[in-house]
């Protein structure tokens, strides 16, 4: 048995819990003095509540805003936006990763750009077999694609049993944002 | 449809990210400025790295630490110490619950508790029936009662896809503890 290995996390499914899970999943290696970075691949994912808490958590948790000015840039390459903002953010996710900077590097919603085809499955299998060895890599969203799963070392799918939209009530302030 | 309403909410399953994703939802209403207290039910269940973390965020968000003292306890009262533990965190869920001291209770193992018969499923239906109308409540733990789901708003079954003790990898700080 290997005594220190980054792991390849999966969440996955159609249910709620996977980015939040990821997060709390960092809050605990921030408690344990690791340095954590998220990247989000689908602009507007992430809501208030967590970009406020991270940015409490200081220089050790961070998430790096992704598709800046990207509207500009869509212009003038002539790019769908969110093309480009997925290209911006799976950049970002490989220099992140290759830093040394990180104990964790969560790439959240990266499966659904996949599932998109805003983002390249080979690419992104590319990119898990050069991780270094002892960071842990995180990557969410819906319908992980299959060859993401194989090279995954834990794979969990939230799974939908019950929705409060299904009762007609709205979306509440520290669950839904 | 309603405005605010505080929902009860159920993360079970065989998978990891039940009490993680928990956490991260505290950690999202933090950011929000919500008042956020955890019990946990079962003792050891909470590892270092949350704790730690969790110390950090200050005054707003709480473990409520359970079962101290509780060998005594089970000496004197001739209880397993374990039902004693599960006892003593059942009264204090109620006080924390009713105190309107919170925004968010989150009751960490509280469904396996229930399974286990250290805590009565028919008490823990009144306790939500009693719960202040915009109090959201976060019940984690594998297998939870049919009593339950059905009054909850809000259920996600976390399901194992894949383990890494399956490749014989040992648990790794910051993601098992």
């Amino acid at each position: 048995m290997q005594e220190r290995q980054g792991l390849i996390i999966v969440h996955t499914g159609n249910g709620k819990g996977k980015t939040t899970a990821a997060l709390g999943m960092g809050l605990r290696a921030w408690g344990q003095g690791m340095r954590i970075m998220v990247i989000q691949f689908i602009k507007g994912g992430w809501k208030y509540g967590e970009l406020t808490a991270i940015e409490k958590l200081g220089p050790n948790y961070v998430i790096r805003p992704m598709g800046e000015g990207f509207v500009k840039g869509a212009a003038e390459n002539e790019l769908p936006a969110h093309q480009l903002a997925a290209r911006e953010a799976f950049q970002a996710a490989e220099e992140e990763i290759k830093s040394g900077n990180w104990d964790m590097v969560i790439l959240d919603e990266i499966n659904y750009a996949i599932g998109m085809k805003l983002v390249s499955v080979e690419e992104t299998v590319r990119l898990l077999e050069q991780k270094p060895e002892e960071l842990h890599l995180v990557l969410t969203g819906r319908n992980a694609a299959a060859e993401i799963i194989d090279r995954a070392d834990l794979v969990t799918e939230m799974k939908e049993i019950k929705h409060p939209y299904q009762a007609g009530i709205k979306a509440q302030k520290g669950i839904e944002f």
